[in-house]
């Protein structure tokens, strides 16, 4: 029942975050339904979103080049007025724009684009904590901290660990966020690290 | 924190079924990882899709048109193979999807696009009605079968009635789904109306 | 941590339907905060439910004997006022009263207490399929319908075959609950055999 | 339906933590099906459960006295070998299980059997509250840390509060469980506060 022109579309939208077929094909029905004017519009938009949004070549968030030579985000740019003594390392944008939406933390970012994964050795992730290691390298450390806020998971475990040993020869203070207990958790069915941790880290 | 372009390609994806402000960051971010050439013939399909993808002038069903002048899917247009003496209003075409893969049902369809709208005098679902009768009032009624395959819901019901009430003049045969116990359903959380459909039913 | 009385104790609350041995601890803390008395007459009415409360010896229902030797319901009881020309096959209990909520049946029923179990030839089931063959064959059948209320699955599928076998040679008319679309039951999502028989039942 | 005996014994099983109206029904139903001797075993465990489960007269927890006598549990009576240098004040009998299960807490417990309610002068928790107070002014508190192990929830916090205030007086080291991530939160939907604990707590 699907044309090629169908099923070619549909293989892009099932690329998105959690977009299965089903999904995907009722995307295009809506599709369908857009005034012309629009599709191409937003067909032009996504054609040229490498002109309007990038990773930034320091801390690998997306944010938005005042001109394509630039390479550096606002908060990576020389005369930035992030507050240059802390960096924290997460896994994702949207962590990321929870945490700004905070808006109580002002330092800096590094964006892994997902956890280690011990069976693939050329991971995202792997690569930029390489370019974590150069970027750290260039700077001097003395004022500076690294804050670890990757997932509460075993991944996420692994990875932390993972960046502190990479790390160790720049002699870098390296922090994690703390582990106790979230807003709402049920102390009868919260695990056993979790509770350990909320004891251990009680103030 | 969001750029022109950002909000722009933003407002686009919350256009989609079921996707918020959240989820359609988070498929800006994922664009943004795609290689570019990837990005490019994404939005040129997007804005071609007028091209490839059309709804039916006759049952509202989108299909691939041969040629940007044919305005008629392979069910309706001349020399079909579908049965032409069965005809089922549906609601969308992801039902129409589901009951095509199930493969049984071998006729026409008319897909409204919507339930009607008490408060909207002008919804697609009224116009499709109208269309509905106009497409019947050119034909001979004598061997036809109009099967109302609306949601079973408040909404369903009073679309059913609104149909059959349009297309009584033309004196055609109007049947509906049949009422009663789905696959699944607990007869002990069954609500009233589907108990006393199931037994009125019963054979 | 457990005393004996404690484990003996939870082990009756664990045989409740649905009740696992976190919920069964929950409920003996909660009747530690009963005031004695209470838990006196809880305990009381417990020990002398079967005083009170009696499975009918012909329809297998639930019901208070006005008199400990009373055998039968006030539905099969002589001098019933329920309509004897239909009598409702059913699997449970909770069945029953959904239905005599809804108020529009008035015939008698038959519970099995569950589904046929392929794997146990001595299962409750069988046995009341057994007694419904003898309570049936007492009786004149010319204007009795039997209606098959079993659960719209497999299991309830494959009861109702079984049963329509064993009363065969009674040349009694045996029906099913119609099948069928359920009140809000989506068309999109719903199974090819609910689709065919809401398309064959059409009406 | 209902007779007065179910319609009563229904009321009790209402008590239970969780039991709506179907359930309890279904409760009784399954009761009816119990064998007569379990039933009377059942009933008189649970009328003399008195006389082998108490709440401790020191620490509110529930426990199996040796004899009728002993007002006090293993761990608050003397002798008892639990660490008596920290008491952890909880919310509930789960929650304590809870931390049992996890086997590296050893010291006493005080369990409120709520939070505080802010429109109700007379809960439990309150008087539990006093009882603390009383228990902690009889002892010397140079070695004793409290541990406020309430739910991280607006209602917990405020219990939390209220207890400092009231023993503020006695001069007691008093900690809270440490706020953080637990187990499995995602950074993506953590709520403001969280973020902003794991970040001060962060180590």
């Amino acid at each position: 029942m699907e044309s090629n022109f169908f099923a070619e579309l549909k293989k892009y939208f099932e690329k998105f975050p959690g977009i299965g077929p089903r999904q995907a094909s009722r995307f295009i029905w809506a599709l369908s339904d857009f005034p012309q004017a629009d599709r191409e519009n937003f067909g032009k938009l996504i054609a040229s979103l490498g002109n309007h949004l990038a990773r930034c070549a320091e801390c690998y968030r997306i944010f938005s080049p005042a001109a394509p030579e630039k390479k550096l985000c606002s908060f990576c740019a020389p005369g930035s007025r992030r507050d240059q003594s802390s960096l924290m390392v997460l896994e994702k944008d949207s962590d990321l724009l929870n945490i700004e939406k905070a808006s109580f933390y002002r330092g800096l970012y590094h964006v892994l684009g997902g956890t280690l994964d011990a069976l693939n050795e050329d991971s995202l992730a792997r690569e930029r904590i390489k370019a974590l290691h150069a970027r750290l390298a260039k700077r001097n450390s003395a004022s500076l901290e690294i804050i670890l806020a990757l997932p509460p998971t075993k991944l996420g475990e692994f990875t932390s660990e993972y960046i502190k040993k990479v790390l160790e020869p720049l002699n870098i203070k390296i922090t994690r966020l703390g582990r106790g207990l979230s807003t709402g958790v049920d102390l009868e069915y919260a695990d056993e690290l979790t509770l350990k941790q909320a004891i251990d880290n009680r103030k």
